[in-house]
């Protein structure tokens, strides 16, 4: 079952707050390194506080804390500075999501640390440029990042995506970058480890499709669709007869004939309103119309199974119950139970994604704040007793 | 101007069609990696014929084809899987997103392939499970993985996110996953590439924060909450006298208060129904009402103003003319030209992250179909010229 990991070896210091550069570093944790978490005293990760709360404790937290080591270091004093510098001596990366310039103020900039590090920075704007300075959190990514304006229905306002999207996809844009940076630096052999800028609102402009493209080439100005692509046919989302939502998309001429069938509707294929994709497309309202009209008769477990028997492509809404239920993701462990040291065992999704076909080992639970100085400062760094008894008492760890 | 790239000397081949198997490949690319596309004989990938197009052009295969060289070769002969089989010898990395199965039927599975080669699978459902076999698209790898069903407002159907987010989501976790392979087999010197099972409705579930950890423990389904957060408040997003959109996040004291100065409504602060973040959530109506009432007041750019000139994190729902003309992202250079080969210098989204605060290289514009053939069959394969002219005669190329 413990399989190896291939990033097994790494030391990776997690400087980050709330979600982004944690995820990131959470991720090169789940492929084997080692993750050291670097925590205000006393307070620690903003995401210690944040609901939902089981019995006090956050659920949240013990999601993105997981997989980690946790240490104590006040990096707003010079003696925390101090120390920081000696932990990144043993350590190949950096990330954090600090406001630009936070870090070269506390003397701990890629300047002050070791040239091999590879330092990872993950911010609302990026290091450079006008608004560098600006406060920042996901929403404010989503948002200049143009994908709130294309998510909703045409009529209404704007929506979010329903999870922190640009703190996610960041993280793992970043996670990427760092590997390719200890790659460069171990295999090409510069030695040399690389500076990453991340900021949020980036990640989210990189896969805006062809909003870009077609303004410039164009001067379109994409606006919402709700659930429809403007260019295929049919492809929805359907309320079914207990209420639950179907996403069907058949737009190909291939799936279309396969939906007519899983529909027991074989003369619909040779409709001339929906011989071509172009047909469909500008006969949408009809179209849609009929599968509607199909799926609210039914239940969508019986939608589904009349698509997937049918080879059409199909996915229910899945609630968070549907997913603790679904064999699939049973049978594939994409559910895992963590062990956490508060909290106890808690389901939360497996790590993702999968190297030969093994399932990855649990990551271990969230840690508590500081639980792991001792291993950290006095192990690894080599403070002695009194030099640790004086960083505990002077507030400094 | 042109930096050094990380992954500059691996070679990637691009099996994939659509969008989250290139995307993958595309961003190995972006970091110094040849990538060779791999397409059918006389038909190439999907998105070459999916718009908007520009003159009959797809803007959209403009974006993602971006970045890579292209030949041709019919996997479904042996004489093209044996050419394949081939070129695979010059390469690191084969990304793909055919149906699982579908290699091993060409005998070009991993197991038929080089052991050094890392292979990065994509699937809308994963390499095993019960749903293996099942068609699936991006849409349904968003409505399984939990998102759809937490997108929209609450009273409503679930929405969408704009853009097709599970397949640029895997597709970047998916090219994390393959760099954590390849330093693996180049650093701690393996040799060995791994098999990457890298499921749509995969990269959607690990990003659903604690969608999984709530149902367990609390028993807890969430559902839709539209623009707002159910633990924080004041966080939405708000019309402006213009009918533009702004999104502020402004839950914590520090924040609140900040904006509390941008409203010049000081007294805020010390209203007791605001008083703390628990207050002002159980009160998150009356206190959206009021920024909902500043904000319908003025301009967005004015409420920008206001809020950036208090540090309040505040954004824009930007449109692609908002891109266009925003001086942030102007001055970081996150549009660049791609020079393509038809339809000429088109603006597109600039590589993303960036590494030591340079400007990555635009990428070279998406190839047309087989443009590479004789570079990468003759020169690195090394087929003669009766070969190659056979092999196209025979459609094989």
């Amino acid at each position: 079952m413990s399989a190896p990991q291939p990033l097994a070896g790494l030391r990776v210091l997690d400087l980050g707050t709330r979600i982004s550069a944690p995820f990131c570093a959470g991720i090169l944790g789940e492929q084997g390194a080692e993750v050291i978490k670097v925590e205000d005293p006393g307070r620690g990760d903003f995401m210690r506080g944040i609901g939902p709360f089981d019995d006090g404790y956050s659920l949240w937290w013990a999601v993105e804390g997981r997989g980690r080591q946790s240490v104590t270091c006040n990096l707003r004093t010079p003696a925390g500075q101090a120390l920081f510098r000696r932990l990144a001596e043993h350590a190949d990366v950096v990330v954090e999501n600090f406001r630009p310039g936070t870090l070269e103020r506390w003397n701990i900039g890629p300047d002050d640390l070791p040239d091999r590090l590879v330092v990872t920075r993950i911010s609302a704007f990026g290091q450079d440029g006008p608004y560098r300075d600006r406060p920042g959190l996901d929403r404010v990514g989503i948002a200049m990042g143009g994908l709130l304006h294309l998510t909703g229905e045409p009529e209404r306002p704007p929506v979010r995506p329903g999870v922190t999207l640009s703190d996610y996809l960041t993280g793992v844009f970043a996670a990427e970058a760092t590997v390719a940076a200890l790659y460069e630096r171990d295999v090409a052999g510069t030695g040399h480890g690389r500076v990453i800028d991340a900021p949020l609102y980036g990640s989210i402009l990189r896969i805006l499709e062809w909003t870009i493209a077609g303004h410039d080439r164009l001067g379109l100005v994409r606006g919402r669709h709700g659930n429809r692509i403007p260019t295929s046919a049919p492809m929805d989302n359907f309320a079914c007869a207990d209420g639950e939502y179907v996403a069907i998309a058949a737009g190909s001429d291939m799936n279309f004939s396969r939906l007519c069938d899983a529909m027991q509707r074989p003369d619909l294929v040779a409709d001339e309103r929906f011989a071509t994709l172009d047909d469909r497309v500008a006969n949408t309202d009809e179209l849609h119309g009929m599968v509607a009209e199909w799926c609210a008769a039914l239940e969508a477990d019986e939608v589904e199974r009349r698509c997937v028997d049918n080879n059409v492509p199909v996915g229910r809404a899945y609630t968070a119950s549907d997913i603790a239920d679904d064999e699939h993701m049973t049978a594939r462990g994409d559910r895992v139970i963590v062990d956490d040291p508060v909290a106890g065992p808690i389901a939360q999704q497996a790590p993702y994604p999968r190297f030969d076909g093994r399932r990855p080992p649990p990551p271990r639970g969230a840690p508590e704040l500081g639980a792991d100085n001792a291993a950290v400062w006095r192990d690894l760094v080599g403070l002695d007793r009194a030099e640790f008894d004086a960083a505990l008492a002077a507030g400094t760890i």
